[in-house]
């Protein structure tokens, strides 16, 4: 029996005989298995990559070659091969081991991501910069979006630099792969080709001598193989080969390491390889788990009576769509933002277009200017993507485009590059816009019902939190952006946004603290009306915010002030720009940054006795 | 002869005879030339479209059908012929003529864009929208920004929809165009593949008989192209046809329209045809042109004695080289940007990356992650592309990537689309990054020295004025970030940044106004011992920037008054997150937004009399 934790370095692999190469991927499933279903974590794409990572470090020698992994995800495998094992335990917790690739974490761990599709440009830097080879793991899914073929666009005409990159394509990125690109993947991924192929040579020479035939079958399968995008874009093309197996794999990449020339492998791999309720899932429910029961492969936190705000708003889209008729548009986060419902019950409304951002949204705004109600749900961090069209595109056009931002605010466990802390100051700085974030499940249907029946391009965020308490929803109920006061006070004003607010009003109810709380749930425009009767009580204003404070609530109600020459103190509760919150557990990180329960309330006592 | 001034709508190239389409063509042409010679604008672009634009007026029904021009300053033609040659005198002028698509001139303007590679994506939700039929027309370097592949990608798989998508390759972007795509293009052309497959078979066949030798050349050429990029995904493709044949272009349009497939026509056409100058133009001088003289086709200002901020950069990047070795990294701006003279003096440290700005951060990223010194040159509008790069990619990672934004602030004639007004809220919101604005062209040297002894992301903002009196430099010259004063006077202070602070001191001290003017040439981090010098004079103080008050300079000021209990007025001359400022010229436009000399006296004298 191998001990993972005894691994220190990727030398290890390479004293390995095939049979203990082989005993280490079993070894590394189990670990992979039984360590995620305690810390949760990535468990599919990391089974899947299982013999690829091994075979990987046992034929590229790492001080000469280097590994990217896109996203990074996907990195469990090659973190135990680098010597991090011991540190399982920790995954994705505050202090603890990433959940993505982290340079402080390993002089192996080479380019830091998060966000899909980056690491063939980036591999282009640094190989331009350096004098490494890189090898770069990339799925099929990532591969299909746009800075992806950018940079394969730049490198295959390029020639100077030879990175392989390695298509790992196993039909699902978060969910299912979709694009035209997944259906030349399947193409080439076997059967349909050959029965393609001896369909057309057996209609075009129909007569031919059998022997002729054959070798001809051969010749046009390999100028068919040949000329597949990766070969149109200057690629020397490799595969389908079978990434489960490791003998395969480390032939391939042998043979591989030996062209110099710039190289596409593409390998088929099963998500979720080796333990039976992932493999089968063609969902996306093990992409991303929270702990879980390896026997049987549920969630060990029974969340039967807790509803996600991603939960509610899939199920207001459904009961809102057996009165009105509207289509949703989501880029790839189908499993996250919960729209399988709607999606079973109204396929022809519902367009999941992949890891596609910028498509997305440029594809709402068509649909918009047509004057049809279209919904966009992405998550607050991937809608960064998608910056210049909603600006240009969807927002300076004034387009109707009700756009629901997932994931806003703190994200916990997924860190610092998934924290969406960022969209509230891109959204504000834009034309038309109306910004807004509802208290509760209740808000957020109201919130949406506004948006419907108002004309501007409007966004509606929502967090992460999954902890609410189920309950029957009015799905009719209709919000007005105005400020409401949540609970009364004389010595301070608070003034928040999201959960944040109600949990502060609850906060200061019980704890008794007079401080009056009032619930900001439009940011843009902000309800000047109400402002201005906030400020004449002349108290001291805090502002809590989850957002880095850049042109957000505080920057607008400080210009409010100023230009009504008001005297009332105003506090910020947000984070500085140069803030990069990292991983941990939502209460961690709420510690981490002063929004805890404590912390919270020490910080308007402080401004109430100031 | 044709009196392009009488056509009114589209209907009027249909009742014409071919001999009279042929007539229209050249009237165009001469029309073009004429008028863009005197207002300046696109000419080849233009130009090159003539023929194809006739005739998808011919063949198309446009109540039916709906024309989509990407990006938009192609579109002339349209114009013309959907009847706005009249108003050509006034193209790009301020209540002008726009230079792009615009709804509001004419219902046959659909679809708004002026950022690149958006219409495959805007079709696909506009057929999802309606029932009309879409017809884009997109540049070969249109086609390779990652949104355009993205909107390929959905399209090719979709298959409910139809558009005709023409694929106009001119072998230029704005300039020559790059990537592998554009030499899979070059393949399609013809005179490649020809001789590629010939060589092929006679190799691999070299006894076969003559005759099914034929057949099977044939043949071969036919799976070849048949399998270029497009076909393998998902669409039908046409061509490659010479696009400024009109009949030929009436006769494949005809035919395509009848195919009821999602269809690429590929043509090939001359960018600038039919103008000897700009025929002959491999650089892409002629692509934006000023008032030029017809016969020479010389600009008619003569501009040899002024220099460009851009010149400036592009100069002194080449001397900078001499002594120290960096990269230069550009999206598809290389003649905007001036970097003809770099590119060729140093070929092997120069990237033009093509229309992709997301792929061009990353690579940025990658080469200073190696701790390569590397310069990233792009216009503060098409930045907006790579705002996650920058973000996730640059700033995040803290890596030293020196980013000139050229074109920041107004750019005049290109107007709403392009206007560089939304950078600083963007960039002011990120980690790490450093963010300055030279006040002239010393200080513009001063800052990218500085750029390069420091070790943080930083950006360099920098206009598209032109009317710098040229002189000798001190290239060796390094600026500090420090504010400096640039005009005593004790009635108010004057806070700015860029050719507005340097304008606004000479003013002052011109017209004997008594404002202290401040350089603020860093705005993120703000210099603020000297801010808090400034507040303790207890003046009042007025911020200008050209941007979106979002975050920016007056927001971060306004924040230190609050943090630091300063009670001196602050007022601001941003622009408000919900302008939308047009086109025109620079002096209408800064006029429009109070900008000019009398309006931004005007304001200071105001705030002094307060």
């Amino acid at each position: 029996m191998i001990d993972l934790k005894s691994i220190k370095d990727p030398s290890f692999v390479k004293g390995l005989s095939k049979k203990e190469l082989h005993e280490l991927c079993d070894e590394i499933r189990s670990f992979l298995i039984e360590s995620i279903s305690k810390t949760g974590g990535h468990l599919s794409s990391n089974l899947g990559v299982v013999e690829l990572t091994v075979a990987m470090y046992y034929v590229f020698d790492l001080e000469h070659d280097e590994l990217l992994f896109d996203v990074g995800h996907q990195a469990y495998v090659h973190k135990i091969l680098s010597g991090r094992a011991d540190r399982f335990d920790t995954l994705r917790q505050y202090n603890g081991l990433s959940g993505y690739i982290n340079r402080k974490e390993s002089k192996y761990d080479v380019w830091e991501s998060g966000h899909s599709s980056t690491s063939i440009s980036a591999a282009t830097g640094l190989m331009l910069g350096g004098d490494k080879r890189d090898v770069i793991v990339i799925g099929d899914c990532s591969i299909m979006n746009g800075v992806a073929f950018e940079g394969l666009n730049f490198l295959g005409q390029f020639k100077k630099l030879n990175p392989i990159i390695i298509l790992n394509d196993n039909e699902m990125g978060i969910s299912k792969s979709v694009g035209a690109l997944s259906k030349t993947f399947k193409i080439l991924r076997g059967s349909k080709l050959k029965r393609g192929t001896k369909a057309f040579v057996t209609k075009v020479f129909p007569n031919f001598v059998p022997d002729m035939c054959h070798s001809l079958k051969n010749f046009l399968k390999a100028i068919l193989k040949r000329f597949n995008v990766f070969e149109s874009l200057g690629f020397d093309y490799y595969g389908p080969y079978n990434g489960n197996d490791l003998n395969t794999m480390i032939k391939v990449l042998k043979r591989i390491k030996k062209n110099k020339k710039p190289v596409i492998l593409h390998i088929n791999t099963i998500k979720g390889k080796g333990y039976l309720p992932s493999e089968g899932d063609k969902i996306g429910n093990y992409h991303g788990v929270g702990p879980f029961n390896v026997e049987t492969g549920k969630p060990l936190k029974d969340n039967k009576d807790m509803l996600s705000y991603s939960q509610i708003v899939g199920k207001y889209l459904v009961e809102k769509r057996k009165k009105e008729e509207f289509l949703v548009i989501t880029p790839a986060v189908k499993v996250g933002v919960k729209l399988g419902e709607f999606a079973e019950a109204y396929p022809d409304d519902f367009y999941d277009v992949g890891i596609a951002e910028e498509h997305a949204a440029v594809m709402a705004a068509g649909i918009a200017l047509r004057k049809k109600n279209v919904i966009l749900l992405m998550y607050s961090t991937f809608a960064q993507r998608a910056y210049d069209e909603i600006l240009n595109d969807i927002v300076r056009q004034d387009l109707k485009v009700i756009i629901g931002i997932d994931r806003a605010g703190i994200v916990g466990e997924d860190g610092v590059t998934h924290q969406g802390i960022y969209d509230v100051s891109m959204f504000m700085s834009m034309p038309n816009i109306v910004v807004t974030m509802p208290k509760d499940e209740e808000e957020a249907i109201g919130l949406f019902n506004y948006a419907f029946i108002q004309d501007k391009p409007i966004v509606i965020r929502y967090p992460r939190a999954s902890e609410l308490k189920k309950c029957d929803f009015d799905y009719d109920y209709v919000a007005s952006l105005d400020w409401t006061t949540l609970k009364e006070g004389s010595s301070a004003i608070v003034i928040s946004y999201g959960m944040d607010v109600e949990k502060i009003s609850k906060l200061c109810t019980e704890k008794n603290i007079d401080a009056m709380v009032v619930n900001a749930r439009c940011i843009k425009p902000i309800d000047e009306k109400t402002l201005d009767k906030l400020f004449k009580l002349n108290k001291p204003i805090l502002v809590v915010e989850q957002a880095v404070a850049s042109g957000t609530l505080y920057h607008k109600i400080l210009d409010f002030k100023e230009r009504n020459s008001y005297t009332a103190r105003v506090y910020s509760h947000g984070f500085s720009c140069d803030d990069l919150i990292p991983h941990g557990s939502l209460a961690d990180i709420y510690d981490l940054v002063g929004l805890s329960n404590d912390k919270l309330l020490k910080l308007i006592n402080e401004i109430i006795e100031k």
